[in-house]
């Protein structure tokens, strides 16, 4: 094998999805809802693909899909994109993160990126030959209410080297939304050392009162460095699809889709023809699919804190953090794998998303997605509280 | 900019088809049917999305898809491929085949293949940080019936720092069928210098009497260090669904899995579901579609021949490569942005599928598909004999 995949071994998600399917337990490792996206999208793409739509979409995307990623930046956002020189899609959110390494990061390069991170963000700054350099989310405390980063932690990270800095709101795992003074923040550290920003944006729609999700890129100073990248996936509850997407400022997603080209070249045609309609349903769809969440965060939230655990609120995404510093495990990866063989409830365990240095502060940790049924959720606090 | 994607254009697979669109040409040259699969298959896709199926599959590959495969390739070639540990589902063939250079080659390394190539090869080489040895296919002449490679030059591209051939067979685009004698001098070379083969065999089902596919990794000597990379899209005529993937045994499959994981993650899960069920479709459907290409190639062949074109009878493969030196053009670009502009057909300048050393290989050659309906074609050559 290659060096730059030695360090990897298999990601935590196929790894706990495994064995909760080995075990049976209760799924709230990896964010993949139990229910599926709306009825009308599914139909879209039975008709795409009945009707013709199965040859090589546009290796950029359908037209039609990249339309429809420019209109709902302008009603969510009123971020303005042009569809032929600022759009690409990709095949997943995951795809969409290695291209842009691939197309703006060199070899020698330097990449800062916060802890926790996305598993992926650490074995692509290898893969294209840069280094990472980490700064560390910490929890809620007396003064502060949400998860917040040291500012000159952030700053000390930065030097001449660093090309990118890859951001994520909402935040997985820990449910953090930036907010628009930390964006500056960033913004300006961006601006005075010459650097890109990914945002990946993922969970953009899951995001709950009174948080609200800024996209980075309509930021004044963001708007022309920044890669934003999300995917249909969680906002439709269609995570299978795989169908994600790039914008950016033409010179920057000039750079990404020649990476694009030779890394899948295109994305599955039909499913791209059904997200187009995806992306153009009414505003209620969004507003009940937050409120839907809203409840289902409450519901687990309130579950963990019956069954012992201290647990964060999420600003955003569908996952919640708790401290399991007072369950007596070693660590968190040998509680999640009690909590999966004995307990019968599968979550993840947050240290893999540190890098080495910074390991320890995931171990007092573990993630529960709530992107489930009210009754798989009940299930599993009932486990929980019987087992804990 | 990152430097590996500023020597990568648009690929000359998108700057055609647009060209095709601009002008209304008949559009013989990207490499899709303008048919699709089979009724059945579309069906079980549309059956997949209605009844689940809709969220992330496993990261390997929903299991009856590998199962699939792995039925197929015993079916087809006698290989023995355990679905658990021998395969991995990918974005299409162009996702396997950049998990495979990332899990396999080093920054540094070399990689032997030949040209003509199919232009990923040469990127996903340079994305890796390795270095490309190519040598080229030559033509037929009074020698030999079919493209051949002197094997001195094979030889002298090897080095002690070769860990990977890339083989493409059926080959695009000269149409060339690797010999068992072929075979067996490039797996002994292989065995030699202890290097790794990449075997690309999307065109598996495309080749024609007398010729036969060999699989490589049923060779001798072989199997051991061979990555099979093939895809759904070309044998089931569903170019557009891209899904593809890799059987290799478990050392390599594992390392390429490694990579897959953090290039895509997962493809799209209900096409997955349909790919199993086409893998199994009857033999018949593998004959009839052998045959229906068999009298497509015979119909083109014989147009451009009409229209004073010297073209090469291809073993396998829907491309078929013409001699365009009598023609009066400076290269293959000229010529083929005179044909798609002027004549009305869009063709492929294959000078594009060489390294800088033998471009000139290639600028006396364009490559015609023949993977579209006898009207489209008939249409085709009418304007090429009216036009040339
Ligand atoms: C490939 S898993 C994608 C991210 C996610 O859903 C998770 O963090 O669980
Ligand atoms: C992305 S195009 C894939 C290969 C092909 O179809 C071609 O060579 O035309």
């Amino acid at each position: 094998a290659a060096q730059r995949v030695t360090r990897f071994a298999t990601t935590v998600f196929s790894e706990f999805s495994a064995l909760a399917a080995r075990h049976g337990a209760v799924n709230l490792g990896q964010g993949f809802p139990d229910f599926d996206g709306p009825a009308a999208i599914k139909e879209a793409a039975q008709r795409a693909i009945r009707d013709g739509g199965n040859q090589y979409a546009m290796g950029a995307g359908a037209r039609e899909l990249r339309v429809a990623i420019a209109e709902h930046s302008a009603r969510f956002y009123g971020q303005t994109v042009d569809p032929d020189t600022m759009v690409t899609v990709t095949s997943g959110a995951t795809e969409a993160i290695l291209d842009t390494l691939l197309g703006l990061v060199d070899p020698g390069d330097e990449v800062v990126a916060f802890e926790p991170f996305y598993d992926s963000y650490d074995a692509n700054i290898t893969f294209v030959g840069a280094t990472a350099r980490f700064v560390p989310l910490r929890p809620p405390d007396a003064d502060h209410a949400q998860w917040w980063f040291d500012r000159d932690e952030v700053r000390a990270a930065f030097s001449p080297r660093t090309r990118l800095l890859i951001l994520n709101t909402p935040h997985n795992p820990t449910g953090k939304v930036f907010t628009r003074d930390e964006l500056t923040f960033l913004g300006e550290l961006c601006a005075e050392f010459d650097v890109k920003v990914l945002s990946d944006e993922v969970y953009e729609h899951l995001v709950f009162e009174p948080a609200r999700h800024l996209r980075p890129a309509t930021l004044p100073g963001l708007a022309e460095r920044t890669v934003t990248v999300s995917s249909g996936g969680k906002t439709f509850s269609l995570t299978g699809w795989k169908v994600g997407w790039v914008i950016a400022p033409p010179p920057l997603r000039d750079a990404v889709q020649r990476a694009h080209q030779f890394v899948t070249f295109a994305t599955a045609a039909p499913l791209q023809a059904a997200m187009a309609e995806a992306l153009r349903l009414p505003d209620a769809y969004f507003t009940e699919l937050t409120a839907s969440y809203a409840a289902k965060r409450e519901r687990l939230l309130t579950g963990l804190r019956e069954a012992g655990l201290t647990a964060f609120a999420p600003e955003g995404s569908y996952f919640i953090l708790a401290d399991i510093t007072r369950q007596g495990f070693a660590d968190d990866v040998a509680f999640c794998r009690h909590l999966v063989s004995k307990v019968g409830v599968a979550a993840i365990p947050p240290s893999v998303f540190y890098g080495p240095a910074h390991r320890h502060l995931g171990q007092g940790l573990a993630r529960f997605a709530f992107c489930k049924t009210d009754a798989v959720l009940d299930e599993a606090v009932r486990r929980l509280r019987a087992g804990l």
